[in-house]
């Protein structure tokens, strides 16, 4: 069999020489071979007789290998002193091995070549968060971690032992006792930039953005060929290490004062945080998600991490800080205290967020005369009052709450500056959102569908827990595929019908979809059917993302 | 004004003496008035001067004074104490006083006058368990507990010390420190059950059934005019102290054959629970709902429950009950691993509730010659393949499943009886239940909805955390009242839009409310003109729903 490398310039020379239609070579290549082009490969040879487990799931595919690492912090200090000793990354990497992540090990994710975890999904945290960072990520719910050692199967391996993953895109994962020899991609001679952009001027009006919060996150999925970001999740700037001290500042400042203080750091910070994404992708739209964590996920969750804040200095006591922590638990975070509620309840953070990014818009815009198409998108929308209160304030309701357009004018009389144009939409991840998006249309002017809560909402499914249970699901035939994966077709019905409501009330609305399907080919096609603008994908899938895009169009096509 | 009491009575007399019309006075009467009959009512001069305070909200209405109990083991044993002293129940009143309640709780709520709770609201755990059990509660989220002291605005009041909580239907609820003077109810020389049959009269075919579990919840609802269960919720039948050792013991052995015994065990208990259920209802449906809860709601959840579990002999190590506790712990336990997932799972559980049922209906039957009615009902239906397989196993699926159908079918083979007609039904409680509601119809003979978990999928609320910020949307006027009290119209468009596709494949479907809003008279209004044909809610509630029925056929009546 051909490596993708070699089938890509062999369709390329095939196209060149005339011997095949450019549409019949991007129809023949399958989407899932582009994996084998973008991530390292394992030399087989290098791990003949290695001692090897097979099974769990792929959470993001590609191969690494590294030394493990049982907590975020062990591994983030590996690295660091490995920087010390002036080891670069690629030589010194490591991974990541735990029950489960959370929001705080972002960093450690992002740093690491890949995650291997027990609990979750293909949804979960930890996978999620590394194909966002193009991190290896191996679900394993055999593995158990025990003090110091880690038992899978038959692989027995402790902190600082050498692992490898091997993690296809399509079928079961493997894991290694010992370290392999990889073959790194060479992306840009592989003629891939080329083949996409073959398969571009097939798509029309259909666009692919990506999901990004980091430079270089941005970068990458602009070389890879974005149409733009569609969904930067404002909570992960806050989870990086010299941030989340100042958020949780806010989060235990008993007076006003101290809370305003934490505020205007993170103005600070996101302005610039926003400025950088504006520059990289001008020209083309930014989409930013307001805050949607629970708040909780920002507090200490070990002792660790307390005291790593408590002895910050100005900050609270361990008591005041285990108290908070008791006061923000919840039985069931993810119907809870998140998304705009924060908002309706705390208006000040959103505000903090709304002024950071059109400060970033105008005085960006006014300094470097750069092309920005903001467009700021309102997390967990339950319904239109929500909406109408968050997006237009005073300004509609007469409520004494800054909405999102109060606050532009305000900053724009202010600095006394023209107008740029900007969008604010609802994100529609409630069944309830979808049913009443009729009226939420009459606030937002665009819809970005979360398919992954939306998912979970309508399937009764957390996709936290649903790796326990969904095995015996698949095995008894009772699902097609993974949800969490393939959109289900009571999520696709939910969809169908807000995005035909929302249009009722304006036709010009424009739609797209954020989830972590947004990269799955059945589900782009779903998406160009229904009539939707855009998906949304993590930066690894663009090329997988505008190849689907690009094979539903020619099959369209050749139905009409 | 009035007491309820005397309004009764005199529009009885105004209906004998021919002043009156009885429809009149059907519907001149406020269903809140109900519960002034009902529930003991405070000595206003017996309260005077005595410290209190007021706000919250009521979890179940009504007045009752006892000794505070900060935990279930503290109240249980105050209880045993009084009744070696030879006091009876009513002579040592006791209200349990905690931050939340659980599962492991409902012995102590049904024996405690009250229940005062600082998390949670309305659809919370302690105040449904509360209404179930005609206890009296209160939510009090200014409540902090610490050690031994309770602190409520300016009351502070330790274990032990006498508190009365008073809680109307409508209106915010006061807490005393100390003992008032109670009026009990005169129930039975009210004129209410004249009252009530003559409200009855309107009603036609609509029927009001009863959320009952014991044997005396089903007497008191029957003794206020319930047409049958609508609701029997296995798992209180298993959190009483006797018998949730023995589910403990089905978690937590490792054999199949310990497993099969714990089964066993259960299997007698259920079966003589649902006889005594089916014979105070003869005549009558009773509906019972498989197991829903989660398992790890059935696990020690402190360390006095568990040494109460490990020390009882046979039972496994601290350690391992402790893994096990760990194992089943869930991030949404809402969204978890509960309802008819478990059958997916662990087939044997409801194949040993579903043999239990038969067999109490074969064998009481057989030997009382009783019309039994029996209704099985499949909790958090996802789909319809997870119908058919539960409903019909192995006959239609051909999978090696027990399905309902197989297991009534092998006992009546064996017990050579002839059959009694049973219904399988589903109960639609997530929003992909409702759209995918014309397949599911095909396996299911009468649809329940569950509006108390529609509402938390269809909203993406959790019952048990909204109380934290829903009062900043009552505030800004977000959302039209408590959605767990009155249906909101995102999850009224879903139960008609069920209704309809499931009648489409079914044209007899029968369908029925049976969530905690029940026995709002707006969502007996909805029910009644969707075409429904029951609502069930907790005893105390029979006559309010009696009356509402009534009422709403009344002015259903005046329009046509």
């Amino acid at each position: 069999m051909k490596s993708a490398e070699e089938e890509i310039r062999f369709l390329l020379d095939q196209v060149a020489s005339g011997a095949m239609e450019a549409a019949d070579a991007v129809k023949s290549l399958d989407v899932s071979r582009l994996a084998g082009i973008l991530h390292p490969i394992i030399n087989v040879s290098s791990v003949q007789g290695m001692p090897k487990w097979t099974g769990g799931i792929t959470g993001a595919a590609g191969a690494a290998t590294g030394r493990a690492y049982f907590s975020a912090a062990a591994l983030l200090l590996a690295r660091k002193l490995a920087g010390q000793r002036g080891e670069p990354g690629r030589s010194s990497p490591c991974i990541l091995v735990l029950p489960s992540t959370f929001a705080g090990d972002v960093s450690a994710i992002a740093a690491a070549a890949g995650v291997l975890s027990a609990q979750g999904g293909y949804a979960a945290h930890a996978s999620v968060v590394a194909r966002q960072y193009g991190t290896v990520s191996v679900v394993a719910p055999d593995m158990t971690i025990t003090g110091t050692k880690a038992v899978l199967g038959n692989l027995v391996f402790s902190e600082g032992d050498p692992i490898t993953l091997d993690a296809p895109y399509k079928g079961e994962p493997s894991v290694y006792r010992g370290a392999a020899e990889l073959t790194e991609p060479n992306i840009k001679d592989s003629g891939l930039f080329e083949f996409l952009e073959m398969a571009r001027t097939y798509i029309n009006d259909f666009r692919i953005r990506a999901n990004a919060e980091t430079p270089a996150q941005a970068e990458r999925a602009l070389s890879f060929g974005a149409d733009g970001i569609g969904l930067c999740r404002t909570e992960h700037m806050f989870f990086q290490p010299d941030r989340i001290n100042i958020f949780r500042e806010l989060l235990l400042s008993e007076g006003a004062e101290a809370r305003q203080q934490a505020l205007e750091k993170l103005r600070v910070l996101q302005r610039d945080d926003f400025s950088r994404l504006f520059k990289i992708m001008a020209g083309k739209p930014v989409t930013i998600r307001l805050l949607d964590a629970p708040l909780h996920e920002f507090m200490p969750r070990n002792g660790d991490e307390l005291a790593g804040y408590v002895n910050r200095g100005p900050a609270a006591s361990p008591a005041a800080v285990l108290a908070r922590i008791e006061a923000l638990k919840e039985c069931n975070p993810m119907l809870g205290h998140r998304g705009c509620r924060i908002a309706v309840s705390y208006p000040e953070i959103y505000a903090m967020q709304v002024l950071a990014i059109f400060e970033a818009v105008y005085t960006l815009g006014a300094a470097e005369n750069l092309d920005i198409y903001p467009e700021i998108m309102v997390p967990l929308i339950m319904n239109a009052s929500e909406m109408k209160l968050i997006a237009y304030g005073k300004k509609v309701t007469g409520a004494e709450y800054a909405g999102i357009v109060d606050i532009e004018e305000a900053l724009r009389d202010k600095l006394k500056v023209r107008p740029v144009p900007y969008k604010i939409g609802a994100m529609i991840e409630l069944p309830a959102a979808a049913l009443g998006a009729g009226e939420i249309a009459g606030y937002a002017g665009f819809f970005s569908f979360g398919a992954n809560d939306l998912t979970q909402t309508t399937l009764g499914l957390s996709r936290d827990d649903a790796a326990g249970f969904l095995p015996a699901y698949t095995r008894r035939d009772l699902l097609e595929g993974n949800p969490f994966k393939v959109l289900d077709k009571s999520v696709k019905e939910l969809i169908t019908l807000a995005l035909d409501r929302g249009r009722l009330t304006r036709p010009d609305l424009a739609a797209g979809v954020c989830g972590e399907q947004g990269a799955d080919p059945a589900t782009i096609r779903f998406c160009m059917e229904a009539g939707m603008d855009y998906v949304s994908c993590s930066p690894y899938a663009i090329p997988a993302a505008i190849l689907a895009a690009a094979q539903a169009a020619l099959d369209r096509g050749s139905v009409l």
